[in-house]
């Protein structure tokens, strides 16, 4: 049989394990800092749990596992004979593979409303399953890397997301910036221009900003039959942007415009982002697509680099009522950690790591050598020094090929003379130099 | 919608995920020591890669995903409308969930043959799934944490895997007692005893001897037809032990019986076993029933406690031969990390966890408080120190409360006084003391 992976999935070699650990951990790191708590939600949720949370499209693209054991004894024998599958389907699967993070952390929320302690602070770094068509960057494994807190309308917590954003790309030494929106002021927005009841389309136009610019915007909001002095009064706004005082004018007329205007303020206070290591400024193009956004939205990109989002995220004040669980305001943040990796791998931006841990390769000439290092390598090991040794006497040239292969640091050689002297001879692979050290001296050099 | 999970499956609370990752951060940490290196393979294979592999109840319990789009379009008609499950099977699902790590370990070495340095060491700790009736401490969901060679057939890795055992037990201060036995010396038994021919169902036999103990090993001999002499003599070998000089003899007089006694030896001599914390024996009653396992097999049992193994393994001759790659020998070991859980659950030998990282709580009486609180609370961020601010100025009752759910050691109060004052008023939550702080002096005390 010939081996392979199904579409759209990947292995992970141990040097791209290490790079993605890499940035898991600064993740992991930086949400403990500021509180935040690990869950982990199993791979299967019941299928009615995910379907239709994320639109005509999403239920598509879920993975759906087939019910086990006689699958089509309690199948729907109508619906197989007329070859309808979506008919067919609560008859033959009951479960499928994790989506997102939000939906199944709404779903722990709620099972677990009476022992959670509000507010809940949580992160997860899990990977999710969408059967996307594969493509360049795109697959249908990925992880995703959520904080959300739940249960609190603080504004404190969307200080402390931006905060965390900034932390995590700059310890990267990935320089991005932050923009920020209120959903209230686009609502003010459309108020102003008089489309209040065309909100969610306005949004929807605003939100391919990004990709297609003003025109493309001008075009969405045309076909919405919106007339031209309208559109011409919010590409005003847009162009003027936030900063400018007859914005700030504009928005303030609603009420919605006002309440957009005072949390923007208070979440600066709260933040002092002239601290931070990155820039962050309100910029009113930022839509978010999703509607269930309702407060302040956020999204990160990187500077200098033709690249999309590595992140957003917003506030939405009814995180589990789908779950008949009222209420619970959340606010959270995502990391896009494949695109992360990839710009990082394309900027050389990962610190040197090493495949393998070990510090130094003991090679033995024969059977006795290999009795002997494997000794000294326990002692270093014993002393929390990763150290191995050539499973096999053989040719020197193949044992120096492994030692390469691993980008070990150190080599030692061990033959007769060595076990006589009771030391080993050791190289080091940068420098070439080669010294005999007794185990204290050899302890004292890997230590360091 | 009423919140749930599917049967088998369920979630992890931070404190589940703290004592989880307790567990697998000990494994990571040793298998890295001894130069293993990790890789990750995807949750879905191919259904071809893993159908056949696990017998055929383990294709019963295979989780199969279901085609995506119009999957009746293609289905086979003839196999639905004669509801036949296993004949429908091929034309609805090309995707299975993981079901152990070996297999996907072998399609990964057959896949990146030519690119892999061997002999190559990888570790893997990730989740599989298998349909299995639910029940206590058995789910459907489930991690698995291997350590493999591949590549050589040197014994150095057979006493570095019994190493790595005895390692991961004492950090985990878990007191167990390893067990090795050869599949050769089984052989040289069955020889000895004259049923060469049945030796399969002997290893069958003799693997239920830890569950049902010498009766039931007898039972299923004398349903084998074999006649009493046999398993009287067998048993004489059993009763014996390995380090009885009448079992030596019998066993070297067969070709396998020498080298299992040979290899065992040298793996003996490579690994020291008096120096290593938990005891390790030969014990010929150990089976290991997978039929692939080829040469020194190991299992683990905790010592004291009235449950099964913790871990087991061996080596196998030919782990990739059946994605045509042939000639790799492979050794390994695997952690039962749900079992070793449940088990320091019971025993209480996890160490104080807490909730939350964070080490001081910042309790604001009124607005300016809060905005004051955050500055401080950025700079011990800054320093590395966990911190927090409750959210909102709101009874001190309530804050208070907070702090005890996550078990903080610190909280701070800050009002007025405290800001006039350029401190906060520090409160340790286990001993009661009181005290002001200035910035630097908390840093001091937090630091420790």
């Amino acid at each position: 049989m010939k081996p392979g992976l199904p579409k759209g999935t990947r292995d992970f070699t141990p040097a791209q394990v290490r790079k993605r650990n890499f940035i898991f951990n600064i993740l992991r790191e930086t949400f403990e800092l500021y509180g935040y708590q690990p869950i982990e939600t199993p791979a299967m949720e019941n299928l009615h749990t995910l379907m239709g949370k994320y639109g005509d499209e999403g239920d598509q693209l879920l993975f759906k596992v087939l019910n086990n054991g006689d699958f089509l004894a309690k199948a729907d024998a109508e619906a197989l004979a007329e070859k309808d599958s979506r008919k067919a389907l609560p008859s033959l699967s009951k479960r499928g593979l994790r989506y997102d993070l939000t939906v199944p952390f709404a779903r722990f929320l709620s099972m677990n409303r009476n022992e959670l302690a509000m507010p809940f602070k949580r992160y997860q770094i899990q990977p999710v399953w969408r059967a996307d068509r594969p493509q360049k960057g795109r697959f249908q494994e990925f992880y995703q890397c959520d904080a959300d807190v739940a249960g609190s309308t603080s504004l404190v917590y969307e200080a402390e997301l931006i905060e965390i954003y900034d932390r995590v790309f700059a310890k990267l030494r990935l320089p991005v910036k932050i923009r920020i929106n209120h959903r209230k002021l686009l609502l003010a927005m459309a108020q102003f221009a008089g489309i209040e009841s065309l909100f969610s389309e306005f949004t929807t136009a605003l939100d391919k900003w990004d990709k297609t610019g003003e025109p493309g915007f001008v075009r969405d909001m045309e076909s919405l039959n919106t007339d031209a002095d309208t559109i011409q009064s919010l590409l005003q706004i847009l162009r003027d942007g936030f900063d400018h005082p007859d914005t700030r004018e504009k928005l303030s007329r609603s009420e919605a415009g006002k309440q957009g205007l005072e949390e923007l303020k208070e979440i600066q206070l709260l933040g002092g982002w002239d601290d931070l290591y990155n820039p962050v400024a309100v910029d009113l193009t930022l839509a978010r697509g999703l509607s269930y956004y309702t407060g302040c939205i956020l999204e990160v990109e990187p500077t200098g680099f033709d690249m999309g989002s590595l992140g957003g995220g917003g506030r939405y004040d009814d995180l589990t009522g789908i779950f008949d669980y009222k209420g619970i305001s959340g606010v959270g943040i995502s990391f896009g950690a494949e695109r992360i990796y990839d710009l990082m791998e394309e900027a050389g931006l990962f610190p040197p790591l090493s495949a393998a841990a070990t510090r130094i390769l003991f090679m033995p000439f024969d059977r006795e050598d290999l009795i002997y290092a494997r000794k000294w390598v326990k002692q270093l090991i014993d002393r929390g020094i990763p150290a191995e040794v050539y499973p096999e006497p053989t040719k020197l040239k193949k044992q120096f090929k492994y030692a390469e292969n691993l980008q070990l640091p150190y080599v030692a050689l061990v033959g007769e003379r060595e076990r006589k002297a009771e030391v080993v001879a050791v190289k080091n692979q940068k420098t070439g130099e080669q010294k005999d050290y007794s185990t204290a001296e050899l302890i004292r050099l890997l230590k360091d």
